[in-house]
């Protein structure tokens, strides 16, 4: 791993305004959605066979394969399962929002009505891995929002099944349906409705180049959570920090892809080279040893910072999907950290604990979107109303200045559902 | 206005699936970013003479210009845009959200920092008409956030100036800066920068179809607030409804746009009656007659439902940018209600005082989609962070469980930045 100063690795990373759009996969999508859009149900079972290679005239997981599937499971795996999903839920019960109101002169009334989003659909990736952790995070935050019908989509496995392990998540998550269904189809699917899939209003969860093309093109029409980025973590070590826990956990970001990016901002030169030294000793060991080569090689960075103060300025820019602060007193320095989509402090909180564990969400904003976004969370599933009440008596005391301003903006209709009122001698109360 | 029953109503706006993109705008839309991501200012002043028909070398509005404005707007307008800042300041500052943590066993912390975003772009229509209350429903909530940069675009007049009403109200929002550059061309420089317009993080704001369109194609690169559809509103109406007030408020939705959408829900076939009479009387005596005939005859229906049951499912299908009650109790039915972007209650709660004055937003959901999103508010301009932090304890007794899902995964590297530290006899504390 490549040892540089922050000042080389700010020239680095210097984004280049993109706009870049991959037109062949976008092409293919769009076809995709307007085939499901058409043929519904039909378009499902031939995407199956072509993508997924299994023949299905019906998405919907029974009852029993669930059932099967929690017998295949471990039970150790049902017991850390449990728990995580205790941790989850008490975090997230925080962020829920309650409808507000407030009163003012002459019977004014204004408020606030919060109230769940009706219908929600979450991918859950499949193919080689399972991701059960992935339906926790955003199974978990529609439930607590109060989420009527959440319906899981993912592809099914060459044996026409879908993984154990996300079975058994999904039940203990308490999602209402699963669906054999992966790839763009399945985005079309839960966005405009087919025959067995019904049209869902927002659509959350992670996949692969062809479901975020997906989400992004029916965005609008249904709500999504974000197009993710390949993942990435920053850990700013100084001196206190331990090279070896460092380097396992920039590692363990690099084990997720090929374009994930591993960096580390250190204040200590000799801390840099431990890291580097050990990040080669560990990585011999690791199973994913290519996808791990090949990400720090092309994104892994130990960065050189002259102080702290420089660290956090960094930080700040990159924004961070993970950041640790293995530093002395990390707990008092967060106040300096603005752009990070989930801060993980001193040397006993490794990404992997926020991952699965702890308990905040680990859909996190990737690729510096962290500037202006958030984790996933139960305020994803509510949405807003206002509620506006005046009395005839506010109405009457309001009316010139609400005139004035539409008059202003030329809107004389706009003046005219005032003044009808203002001048009604026969008004009620 | 023709009168139609709920069924027949349903039948008609059975929304087909869309993903209906206006190729030729989006084509236009994408030269324009690409020319100002190379040219920068020089872009700005090419296409700021071919379609504003100015010359311009700077766009930056001084103050000077600003404190002329502040003589050329009238002092009633003053004194409306004060108190309408006043009562948009109260209501916004309620939602302002607020860091959180909680301590669990062991040294756990866990957390929510909520962080204003640092830079916003503000996108404010020009051309033939003027909007400062625009103005204020964006700037205002942004500043109670705390952004630190808000800046303004908007186009210039054929005189080359800012309208100043535009301008009075942009310095009584508390903008930090005003500049003279609209389209397309404006939103590709708030989202990459140029050599005088700083990029921002988020741009919010309404525009005709081509800034609709580079505020998507721009999306992900910076973020956006909402692809703002034509306006509606849905009134339901009671025997207790006054058919007069009732027209002119499906009057004043109207005169906005001729894709623009009034329509009323009424239980009373008499009622439904002399609001089509009242529509037709009023209409003669207004300005924007033109535009309110093509809306009406498109978009504006009255329907009949058999009760108010059956008009609040509608209204719920519908799921309204704006929704007045004018019933009996319509504070006690909100509870019916469940996708709108704002409600407004009783008979003297006229849209236009939610548009200008009353204080909550009046940038709301369009198109269906208040059933997935909200209003603008506070919370658009802020993001948030989470906070984990594990005490050397916290961690030795949730080791297994973590290391076990990560397995599941099949992410050793993740198992190993746990066991790493569960192992280290030396480990510090």
């Amino acid at each position: 791993m490549q040892i540089v100063t922050a000042k080389q690795y700010k020239n680095e990373i210097l984004r280049v305004a993109s706009i870049q759009n991959d037109t062949k996969i976008d092409q293919a999508v769009l076809e995709i959605i307007a085939d499901v859009n058409k043929n519904g149900d039909a378009a499902l079972t031939a995407y199956s066979a072509k993508f997924d290679c299994v023949n299905l005239d019906h998405f919907l997981v029974s009852k029993e394969e669930i059932d099967e599937a929690e017998k295949l499971v471990d039970s150790l795996f049902l017991t850390a399962i449990q728990r995580a999903k205790e941790n989850i839920t008490q975090f997230h019960e925080v962020q829920k929002e309650q409808s507000w109101f407030m009163n003012k002169e002459d019977g004014i009334l204004l408020g606030q009505k919060v109230t769940a989003i009706e219908k929600v659909g979450v991918y859950i990736p499949g193919g080689k891995a399972a991701y059960p952790s992935t339906v926790l995070m955003n199974v978990i935050p529609a439930k607590i929002a109060g989420v009527e019908s959440i319906n899981i989509v993912t592809p099914p496995q060459p044996d026409g099944k879908v993984n154990p392990h996300v079975l058994a998540a999904s039940r203990i998550a308490g999602a209402d349906r699963i669906f054999k269904v992966g790839g763009a189809q399945a985005i079309a699917a839960l966005a405009y409705g087919t025959e067995s899939i019904e049209k869902v209003d927002k659509i959350v969860g992670p996949g692969n180049a062809y479901v975020a093309s997906a989400k992004k093109w029916v965005y609008g029409d249904v709500a999504i959570d974000m197009i993710a980025g390949p993942s990435e973590i920053c850990v700013v070590a100084d001196e206190t920090a331990k090279a070896d826990y460092v380097a396992a956990d920039l590692l363990s970001q690099a084990e997720h892809d090929e374009r994930a990016t591993s960096i580390c901002i250190t204040t200590h030169q000799q801390m840099a080279k431990a890291i580097q030294r050990e990040i080669r000793k560990q990585a011999e060991h690791l199973e994913r040893q290519t996808i791990i080569q090949t990400s720090l090689k092309q994104n892994g960075r130990i960065i050189i910072a002259d102080t702290l103060h420089e660290a956090f300025e960094l930080v700040n820019e990159i924004a961070p999907e993970h950041l640790q602060l293995m530093i002395k007193n990390p707990t008092e320095n967060i106040s300096y950290i603005r752009n990070a989509g989930a801060i993980f402090l001193g040397n006993y909180s490794p990404e992997p604990l926020g991952d699965y564990f702890a308990g905040p969400n680990h859909t996190l904003p990737t690729s510096g979107t962290a500037a202006f976004s958030s984790p996933l969370g139960v305020y994803d599933f509510m949405k807003k109303s206002s509620i506006i009440h005046y009395s005839k008596d506010a109405l009457q005391a309001a009316s010139n200045q609400i005139i004035t301003l539409a008059n202003t903006e030329g809107l004389s209709a706009h003046a005219n559902a005032i003044r009808i009122r203002k001048d009604d001698e026969n008004a009620p109360i």
